[in-house]
């Protein structure tokens, strides 16, 4: 696949004006791309422009979510709050709840804030790394499309639900543990997909229970619910993936719970006639304030050398580097940081479609002839 | 092996006047055996009274620990605490942080305690149940000797690091999700070795890269630093190991770097000339009051419907049932209530040995002829 990279500033301008053209407001639209272009930043293409037009834009269009955003605080106590986000953008939904959940840490210690009514909120990590970056332990996750089966079972029933988590460090990066409680996720399936590559046994389980292989045979069996993703361990209890299975469910509970959200089989955006209908997904914040703990240079000190330990450990044959959370994505930023966003070939398509729909003819990309 | 079981109040007073005989205060010496015998109710053999003697007893005696528990609140603010425990017994330091979070977060809405210089405390499931019997979801994790390797890697340098949830339901029993971020325990392995079974390939990395199988030459190859436990997700990246090493990564920082105390390396119970030492471990421990959120009857519901849902969806062929966190252990109480604690050969003699060193003639055990 052709990739060509676009300037960062040129490809932030123009999401922005997309973002406007939608009718989401200048400060929404603000927030959408830099959660948009975060992950791009941090080479986590899954969650990055190839979802500005389907996951985004479409639903938009689609009115399965609002482009203006109302951000309602229905219950609040000093360090809680539960938020309705009347089926507005995740993103502004996300980012408000986790300042929120932050600025109530920074007064009390803590802070925790429940979202309901929201939508897809792009990179958990994002949120994560909002707290840690301001001197807290940020924790978060979301509820998804049921795609996980539990252990013993077939039906793809929990979503993805990402346990994330984002801790200072005294290191150029924080800690970042941004990832789903799957082993993997659709995403990665569809890139093995286009790349021709088996998906690896003991990833995805077939309702006859066997573990599948071939990747488009996957993606068409998740589609008509013949197959589920297994949880993280695996499958059966061998491997312990009764333990995937368990952290999953803890996020869909504390992601519709607390609310009063939807969850599981409520959460398929597919109505009783087979139509697409609004998500109402749900999320959770957290945010640990580390100076009501211990003054925050030396918890980083402490963490950095943790962190430091680890990769300077003895590497497995085959190997010559042990990557701690968040780092392989500070080597993407590092490499791609002058040169600008990679996008492939599906994706320039998308962008050129997406211009000359909304007539915004003073952006030329770079892999336009 | 042949069990023998001991009705429960009968051995909750034996441990008791066991522990008081060992120095530890009434009060706790309550603290201590509800939870030690709180692992045995559970079903969680590898956590009850075979521990009694190994790691609770032979630490007292050998002053790597304190029965009695200084805990003295370092730092506090409205939501958090420090508390250092001064090697202590980790279950009083437990259950009594835990409590300071509840009692923060009915107040706040949210409480989180991180505890320093503390000792083995038990199974972490029993500080969440605290919590979700109280209305509050609870959160709890520590660390341990090192013994899990990273993804790459293969130095033992992680604990186990169990990262522990307890959420209130509306079933018999609470979901409790108590489990280790590595696949499986030396406790688990010791039993198969016992039981003549391998250990399954891909729990366990030798120094050289591959997976060992055999159980007896893991145990020795775990003391003799030359393996090391795999996290959760198994080896390299393929099966998703790194977020098994970063869940774990996470436990050693929330931990240590909070707290200011020993982490991986620090934690070995080994002083520089190979002397045993105190352990100085740390935990934490985090209470979110449901009622801040939303009516805490309506919440149980959620959760409830949820777990009642997973365990109604369809079985992979071969199995008939779906279990939830959490019910294993109730299943287990329900089975054991009426007749007592199974009690081994092995734990049968350890007990006698300890009636007899402690001259408590009074107990006569049901195995003994």
């Amino acid at each position: 696949m052709q990739y060509v990279s676009v300037p960062w500033d040129f490809i932030n301008d123009f999401v922005m004006d997309v973002f406007r053209c939608y009718g989401i407001p200048e400060e929404d639209a603000k927030i959408c791309a830099d959660v948009l272009l975060e992950s791009d930043r941090r080479g986590i293409e899954s969650h990055g422009l190839n979802r500005l037009k389907p996951i985004y834009l479409d639903r938009i269009k689609g009115k399965i979510q609002s482009p203006v955003t109302n951000f309602e605080v229905v219950k609040e106590g000093p360090t809680t709050a539960v938020v309705d986000g009347h089926d507005g953008m995740g993103q502004v939904i996300g980012a408000k709840s986790m300042r929120l959940a932050i600025d109530k840490a920074k007064k009390y210690g803590l802070g925790m804030v429940a979202a309901t009514n929201s939508t897809h909120y792009g990179i958990a990590g994002y949120y994560a790394t909002m707290a840690s970056k301001d001197g807290c332990i940020g924790i978060t996750g979301t509820n998804a499309r049921p795609s996980i089966a539990p252990t013993f079972g077939i039906d793809n029933m929990l979503g993805t639900n990402p346990l994330t988590f984002g801790i200072p460090s005294d290191e150029p990066f924080d800690f970042v543990l941004d990832c789903a409680t799957s082993i993997v996720q659709r995403g990665t399936i569809e890139a093995w997909a286009r790349s021709g590559l088996p998906t690896p046994a003991g990833t995805v389980i077939s309702d006859d229970g066997s573990s599948m292989t071939d990747s488009d045979e996957i993606l068409t069996a998740l589609v008509e619910g013949t197959a589920a993703l297994l949880p993280l361990g695996g499958i059966g209890e061998e491997l312990a993936g009764y333990k995937g299975f368990g952290y999953a469910t803890v996020i869909e509970i504390l992601c519709s719970a607390l609310q009063g959200g939807n969850f599981m089989k409520g959460l398929t955006g597919i109505g009783a006639d087979g139509e697409k209908c609004k998500f109402h997904l749900g999320h959770f914040f957290i945010a640990i304030n580390v100076e009501a703990f211990i003054p925050l240079d030396k918890f980083k000190k402490t963490t950095g050398d943790i962190l430091r330990a680890l990769r300077n450990s003895r590497k497995a044959p085959g190997h010559d580097r042990i990557y701690t959370a968040g780092e392989k994505e500070y080597l993407a930023w590092l490499e791609r940081k002058e040169s600008g966003v990679p996008v492939n070939e599906g994706v320039q398509r998308e962008l050129i479609a997406i211009r000359d729909d909304l007539g915004l003819n003073r952006y030329r990309f770079p892999f336009e002839r």
